[in-house]
């Protein structure tokens, strides 16, 4: 495995790769490995076959700074991770060099950046699209793989792609859960004992929807009601949202739900009452069948 | 020379050229070809083995839609003036493939796409870059040539392509001008003969500056009331601005000039008095020596 730090040495070797007709895939990440991103890696793998996991803790999608300061950075564990996985290239950029001094650029995707996540962390999709652009632009890869777990990402970068025109396949990973149904994620880690078994809550509210679109409810508010009710039993935490919406455009639903709708999650963590574990935001997201 | 329409086409085309080793050169165009854009193909021709010219007139760098519409559109004499300049490749993609459906997609650079024509057209930097974006993104070229004209342009632009990471060369291309010392513009089609004829105080005042300079002047507010007083020669025309700033940041020059100083200028012009022409914008700019 080759671990790569310069932007000029990826471009120089991605070139290579694809003059060899190879194809190369990229996972971004941003470290903290858990089997959720090994998973990306795996698709990734199935679909190029050079893979290319970057690692950088990206500053400008981070609108909290005690989130990017307390976010975990492990890079040896990761690197190790990598191997184990056969990833061929790991590029570990710094800060420098992906913002270098000058007038600030950014990339912006307007409308279905802007709901969700979009207004409980301002200038956080800025953040990821501009950084995304920047990991394009250096691995060039033919295919990318983002977690849909981060469903609002992966439909703000699949926009982005297609209107700048990357040619580059933007593919979603399933979500990885814990056996007791929690979505793997860096932040879980941040979970006192309390938190986290509140947390379950989540996977349990997308199920509930399932169910109760499953036993023939199709009203938005019944659902929408439901959900914020299962949601509230965890008592340490605050719902950011909870909202039924179409998975391309991300639009509200109607008032009745009609075909595949995105049910899309954000909590808001405090520590135990103990004082165990810290603040940590969590979102999950379910595709709900609806027939 | 080929003539290639869609995305897809050009980057498999260009995919290839770089596969056999064979440097590409991009010489982006909104058509209306003159000997100031057959200058920029040179320059491409001296660093590329490959020299593609893009051909659209892009509707999101118009602030103003009169301007838009009336821009010239020349395809069947812009096409014979490439192939006679030994052009391997144009592209002449449509609105649609450029700007599909969806979420609106920018590129914005902040700072230096302020002031200048950034102050005069709002959003018209952020259409240029947002352009340009797509344009290298299809091409995928080694190098880019734009026109020293567009001086501010130019800066912006380097300081996408250096922010964003996109590993590809810009050169900027000397301005060609008339035997009198107009700027090649395709827009000076627009002028009536007494536009024509005032139009001349733009490049004059240029070497006026120059010329005060040689003489020993270095005063900021002496050489700006130099040029405003030539400039007010052009009694058909406002001066949306005249200022001498960094070339490459584009700040404000300081109370006495020192090194080299970018001296930019904007003109209104009306019709001619006796309605012969149109409304036209002319700009045009010098990197002055100062010793």
């Amino acid at each position: 495995m080759q671990v790569i730090s310069t932007r000029a040495e990826l471009q120089a070797w991605s070139d290579a790769e694809r003059a060899a007709g190879r194809r190369v895939a990229l996972v971004p990440t941003m470290g903290a490995l858990h089997a959720g991103h090994l998973s990306l890696v795996e698709t990734a793998r199935a679909h190029a076959d050079q893979v290319v996991v970057s690692i950088f803790v990206n500053p400008t999608q981070f609108n909290d700074p005690k989130d990017f300061e307390g976010y975990p950075r492990v890079m040896e564990d990761d690197l190790a991770a990598c191997r184990a996985a056969g990833v061929d290239v790991v590029w570990t950029p710094q800060v420098e060099e992906l913002y270098p001094d000058g007038a600030p650029v950014w990339v912006d995707v307007e409308e279905i950046s802007e709901p969700l996540c979009g207004q409980n962390r301002p200038g956080h999709f800025r953040g990821v699209t501009t950084v995304v652009t920047k990991l394009f632009l250096a691995a060039r890869p033919h295919v990318a793989v983002f977690g849909q777990k981060d469903w609002q990402q992966l439909a703000v970068i699949r926009r982005m792609t297609e209107a700048l025109g990357f040619g580059i396949e933007i593919l979603g990973g399933e979500t990885v859960r814990e056996s007791d149904g929690l979505a793997l994620s860096s932040r879980n880690v941040h979970l006192g004992p309390v938190g986290r078994k509140q947390a379950l809550r989540i996977s349990e509210s997308l199920s509930l929807a399932q169910q109760r679109i499953d036993d023939g409810e199709r009203s938005h508010a019944v659902l929408c009601e439901a959900v914020i009710k299962k949601l509230g039993e965890a008592t340490q935490a605050r719902v950011d949202y909870a909202e039924f919406r179409d998975p391309t455009t991300l639009e509200l639903a109607g008032e009745n739900l009609q075909g595949p709708t995105l049910l899309a999650i954000a909590l808001q963590f405090d520590a135990d009452p103990d004082g165990q574990g810290a603040e940590v935001r969590l979102i999950d997201n379910r595709v709900l069948a609806v027939r």
